[in-house]
């Protein structure tokens, strides 16, 4: 797996059950997952002589992110590397725009948008849709990073090399859905879930989605399959959506990889996202995405300025207040507002789910204060 | 953690979540654990130089076996590392000897036994129950290893250089319990189970022990808390028992680590026992041990004589035909009745559940043949 993020930690842990080792291409000895695997490389994922010694020897080379340039993976693949997914699939991912054009020819519904050539661009969507607007680079961003709304044009022209800008939809809420495609063409669909955003940042994922009528859940999971099979996905994809007001279903992002809002299926599902990423690159049959229980909650840790307590008390309180909490850390290093891991709580209320997810998310990122 | 097997490898699973990183001393570079974690010493369990070297910088050291010596254990004390459990709890599981004689003290059930100092001790208990009777090596014995049924004394004192003879009981069936105790003195216990044997090596763990009578489970989990308290286990402590024709509770053996009969926890349970092992020693609150279903059932995967396919293909069949069944591969290289893996199922009827179990470990082992 090229990248040593909190994925590649997590995929690890997956392909130890499986019999498998993990070999990481690490940007530096201490990413998470780097300092949890037996077969570490250090280099960028832009240096192809990099890239092509790690590969050597691996039965498929994968990603936990989408920095990989694919002429990179293309020259990967001619020298007889398994890629998955491959440069075509991913460029997808790589390229906001090209996936928006694609998506477009696909008759799938998307916010309305154009590419930023000049700020005149920006004012036609404005124009349309009033302000402010969706300011997104076209490449290189994630959580929340590389998108901006904007209340007009100015300086806007600067926010990154290649733009694009897209009308502000009245949301509803956002959902998003895990597919899994293998190169023999299976896939595997699990529950739509929601997404809760604080800032531009997923906080927590609340699976299945609550109250989403059964035929809309059926109609996303069709449109993911369809996705998957028409950009020729293998590995996990994950489809962001925007269920506006209207109660339209609009597509926000894809990412071709194990994705944030699938860390609840670690516990929550029969076969957790990243076993399914590798049985997909492996070309294994996929496994189960069933529920383990009727409700789950993932809530994404993100250090505080200042916690009460350090993270070990921290822990402790949590352990001590939540006994039935899962708690996934990721080894990095604390800076305010990063997402150093995830807790999963299970039930049968969603509410009463929620609440403990919560508790424990805040135990362990700002520490125990009078209130608990 | 010393000692590198599979105990160890799915130890360090969980330590992967906790924010942790196992350092593993592994005898060999491809032992199980050594194979997936980033920080492995090879050194001998017996050799005190390679264990300080080992401990030193280690929050806390614990154990995946029972082959560290008890002075050694100490001299690390001594030399203040922390260690879990202490040599004197560890020795009930490491000299089968003491621990019937502590647990006689205790006045706890144990088969009919006595020390072997001459072929007359063999005779006397079988004096009492009939042939055959049981002979234990004191030390070292673990899988069947080390236990052996005689017909009569002939032989019987050159099987191990220490030995013990036992009444073989009429069983109606084997019974396990795990319960983890902190340094704190906190204790969690799992659902008593049952534990399939077949030629004196688990096959099979049924969880919860079906008809089982809810006192007898409380009774049993009770003893268990109990000798955690009074042999000062910390981490966890693995209860062997037998259910006697009469309907009565003997303890067989006792196990101060992650044990075979606790696999079933990492999907059948909220806390894996291997997780709840790192809180104890670590001194962390422990974690809910409710099951997950109602019904869940752990099979080994004992490597076959000569399976039809080799273990790549062996896979994918399983995962086609049992896609909810998770798999646990040990990274060990393959020898006729070897456990090399296990697999879980879980569900609301037992019976169902433990076909697919079987029926999952057997295509994993010896693949698959017509009948399939």
């Amino acid at each position: 797996m090229v990248g040593g993020g909190q994925l590649a930690r997590m995929t690890h842990q997956a392909a130890i059950g499986l019999g498998q080792s993990l070999r990481i291409l690490a940007t530096e000895p201490d990413d998470g997952a780097a300092l949890v695997a037996a077969d570490v490389h250090i280099g960028q994922p832009d240096d192809l002589d990099a890239l092509r010694r790690f590969a050597k020897g691996c039965d498929v080379v994968t990603f936990d992110h989408e920095h990989v340039p694919g002429d990179h993976i293309r020259a990967l693949a001619a020298a007889g590397e398994s890629v998955y997914p491959s440069a075509d699939a991913l460029r997808y991912a790589q390229d906001k725009r090209a996936m928006r054009e694609r998506l477009t020819e696909l008759g799938v519904a998307v916010p309305r948008w154009r590419p930023v050539t000049t700020a005149d661009d920006i004012r036609q969507v404005a124009a349309g849709s009033g302000w402010p607007v969706v300011v997104k680079a076209v490449r290189g961003g994630y959580d929340g990073r590389g998108v901006w709304m904007v209340d007009g044009p100015d300086g806007a022209m600067d926010l990154a090399p290649e733009l694009l800008v897209e009308e502000r939809l009245p949301l509803r809420r956002e959902l998003a859905v895990q597919v899994a495609r293998s190169p023999f063409g299976q896939v595997a669909i699990y529950p739509v879930v929601e997404t809760v955003q604080a800032d531009g940042v997923c906080v927590e994922v609340l699976a299945p989605a609550p109250d989403l009528p059964a035929g809309t859940a059926a109609e996303i999971q069709e449109l993911a399959i369809r996705l998957a099979d028409e950009l020729d996905v293998v590995g996990v994809l994950a489809v962001e959506l925007f269920e506006v007001d209207s109660g339209q279903i609009v597509v926000n992002e894809l990412a071709m990889r194990p994705h944030n809002s699938g860390h609840w299926t670690i516990e929550g599902a029969r076969t957790s996202q990243f076993e399914q990423h590798l049985r997909a690159v492996l070309d294994y049959p996929l496994g189960a995405c069933e529920l383990t229980a009727p409700a789950v909650v993932m809530a994404n840790v993100l250090a505080a300025e200042s916690p009460a307590q350090p993270l070990d008390e921290r822990l402790h309180y949590l352990f001590a207040g939540e006994p039935d909490v899962k708690v996934h850390l990721y080894g990095k290093r604390s800076r305010p507002g990063r997402k150093v891991g995830h807790v999963t709580a299970l039930g049968t209320d969603l509410g009463e789910v929620r609440v403990r997810a919560a508790r424990a998310a805040r135990l362990l990122a700002e520490g125990r204060t009078d209130g608990d």
